[in-house]
């Protein structure tokens, strides 16, 4: 028995306890898109010259590539620099400020770049009354900002998110009274979505529960904005996934900050390194090294060309979907490669690092088992079983390349578990 | 080697042609929703005192049950009958007359009621220029007319549908310009609908694509008709079942009269009897005893209490939908009892007794392959394997009691080789 296992047996009565707590807290939670407001408006901290992005906190001269590049695509396209030099120099002297988006109640997707004018989802825990935040999905094409890609197009097309779908949107959510999110992703497992690589269910259920707020508003006068809504809402399969991240990120952070608990709050990455929270053990980020994947690119690109810009939508996997529940979305397999039966496998082998089943999100294909959630550093540790993540993968040139599985490091999990083991000493027997 | 599969071998290549002809025709077909009608402006041969039901034709007399109640429910909903004892004197009579609904282009759901004043969709299969027609869901109630039941909630639920659902319905179809079906049912079977006893995404994705159309209604003064026909399509989770039946009957339809094909091209029960019809046999139905099933029943309610009452919504498995998808469905578990591994098995047999695989209607569960359509008499009576139906089930009292999957008696399919041998005499070698 490793020393980890021995560990595990000895303090397993009060970690256990304090587990239940998060795991309890993390499945009752209940998460309601609210408001749709600029980020600027309602994210704690967001100055109008910060731009947040994914990933445990770096320097500005840490980071490289597709991220660097993101971040000052976002400074451009606020209009905080004219120039890329112009805010590479600002971003140096601390003109504009980087901010780490978990530290502001957001969770980005891929470089996850948020600039003050942008609209995010709002999105509230009313079980635990905490906040998070997410920004809106760009569209279909692989050549979007969170993939470290910007040109006249992009922009174009974060200018009509921001100016022409947001507005609508936000009156439709108020005008329903707020959008309960839970029910949405229960629905949609069984409608064949993971909610972080396949959310064609959730954003079809999504659009759904908004069309009585939109037949009221076209029937007021905004027939033409209802139109250009629902034609966006319509053309992105993926657009729910920054609502499954934003109730993935209210979910996560109300099982924050249960003393003794061994459980993950959430899990990052930049374009350095895979970094874990975990519930005991405050806000700090154990770091391993980037994820090991299983992918497949789409044509012409091989995995040379993978580059790690960042990452944070497997906020999903912390709270029991996406890889921990890829059984109900054999669909994914046209998109990220694999089989069914791998797929099955996979989500089988997370209930051994995890507290417990989660009581609302059901796997049809294990008979409605609920899908393992909390993950536990210790089993993770002791088992040498490291959490499955489904994901999208940036190119070196910008852009979505492919999908895959991904696999976080151990190395991160053990790193936690040496802090959370000094931190909870092992009471003599 | 029995006799059946000598047959089999030694006219296999005519008969191959002529069955791959049909498969062609079965899986080419492009059923759109074109309108919605009064079943008597519409359905071919319908009258103002015709009462369509399902199953192979019967005299009056033979009716028994919950079949025969249901066709005296139609002739008072119709006001062709003041009481039950009027009805069944104008029944006997021929003042009122049964006709069988596949004989008018019709399919029945359990008893299948149509009458002249019933509202009907209205489906064109594009590639072949045939037509079919299904009538409407009722709601969620286990006490439906097609259950054997009626009553003045009953009746008014009828109402509802031809006088408030029906006409706005109709709008948004004809501004739609019609709606393609076959994309609609492919994309469902990627969402955990088997098109058959899981409707959820179609009906979900049907009201989706008739939205942009209950915009420009709303706009244009009928707000309140909008938000009355979603309120129905959004408590209907089977809906949408009506529409595949429709579609599947004008695909099935497309397959008929090849000359030298053994493919089943509609199978049905009445309360006496299942029957098929082949392709390469005209209009005969060939019939064998009621099916076999593996049910599970609502609370209260034991296998005693099943009573057969009719039903055709099975021509969803003869063009590879319901019991052939199964396994996009594993939702079903829920409804219908059984387990997501039985459930893969059924659905893999029916391979062995299909033609081909269908190239749009894709399982993701078995890698995107096909699913399994144009049953065989010949494979079926070669392997004594039948054809696995999932179907809901009547009560002796009338009403809903629940669910399960029925298997087709090999007698209909003997009967049917027996004729198609005659029919097809083997050419001596």
């Amino acid at each position: 028995m490793s020393t980890d296992a021995q560990a595990l047996t000895f303090r397993s009565a009060p970690v256990e306890q304090a587990n239940q707590i998060a795991y309890e807290r993390l499945t009752q939670a209940q998460p309601v898109l609210t408001d749709i407001q600029p980020a600027g408006d309602v994210v704690p901290g967001m100055t109008p010259n910060t731009i947040l992005t994914s990933g445990a906190p770096l320097q500005w001269g840490q980071y490289y590539g597709g991220q660097r590049n993101a971040i000052i695509y976002g400074a451009l396209y606020e209009g905080l620099a004219a120039t890329a030099d112009e805010a590479d120099r600002k971003l140096h002297e601390g003109e504009i400020v980087v901010g780490s988006t978990h530290a502001h109640g957001c969770v980005g997707s891929v470089a996850g770049i948020y600039t003050a004018s942008m609209p995010v989802f709002v999105v509230d825990d009313t079980t635990h009354g905490n906040r998070a935040f997410c920004n809106f999905y760009e569209g279909e094409s692989r050549r979007r900002l969170n993939y470290g890609v910007y040109d006249q197009e992009v922009a174009d097309g974060l200018r009509f998110i921001q100016h022409q779908l947001a507005p609508v949107l936000r009156e439709a959510v108020l005008r329903s009274g707020g959008i309960p999110l839970k029910p949405l992703i229960s629905r949609a497992l069984r409608m064949g979505d993971e909610l972080h690589s396949r959310n064609t269910a959730s954003t079809t259920l999504f659009a759904r529960e908004l069309t009585p707020a939109f037949i009221d508003l076209a029937a007021d006068g905004q027939r033409a904005q209802v139109h250009t809504a629902l034609e966006f809402l319509y053309a992105s399969d993926y657009f729910f996934l920054r609502l499954a991240m934003a109730a993935a990120k209210a979910t996560a952070d109300a099982a924050r900050d249960v003393e003794g608990s061994s459980v993950v709050t959430a899990m990052t990455i930049s374009c350095l390194e895979f970094s874990i929270r975990v519930s005991g053990l405050g806000d700090t980020w154990f770091s391993g090294p980037l994820p090991e994947v299983d992918c497949q690119l789409f044509e012409g690109f091989t995995e040379d060309d993978i580059q790690w810009i960042g990452g944070e939508s497997h906020i999903t996997e912390t709270v029991g979907l996406g890889g921990f529940a890829q059984a109900a979305a054999f669909g994914l397999q046209a998109y990220q490669g694999g089989s069914a039966a791998e797929m099955a496998r996979l989500n089988e082998l997370m209930y051994a690092i995890t507290v417990g089943e989660h009581p609302d999100f059901l796997i049809p294909y294990f008979g409605f088992r609920g899908s393992p959630v909390g993950i536990d550093i210790q089993k993770v540790v002791a088992t040498g079983t490291v959490p499955v993540i489904d994901g999208g993968l940036a190119g070196k040139n910008g852009g979505q390349i492919g999908a895959g599985i991904l696999r976080a490091p151990l190395e991160c999990f053990q790193a936690a578990n040496s802090a959370f083991q000094q931190r909870y000493p092992v009471e003599p027997r």
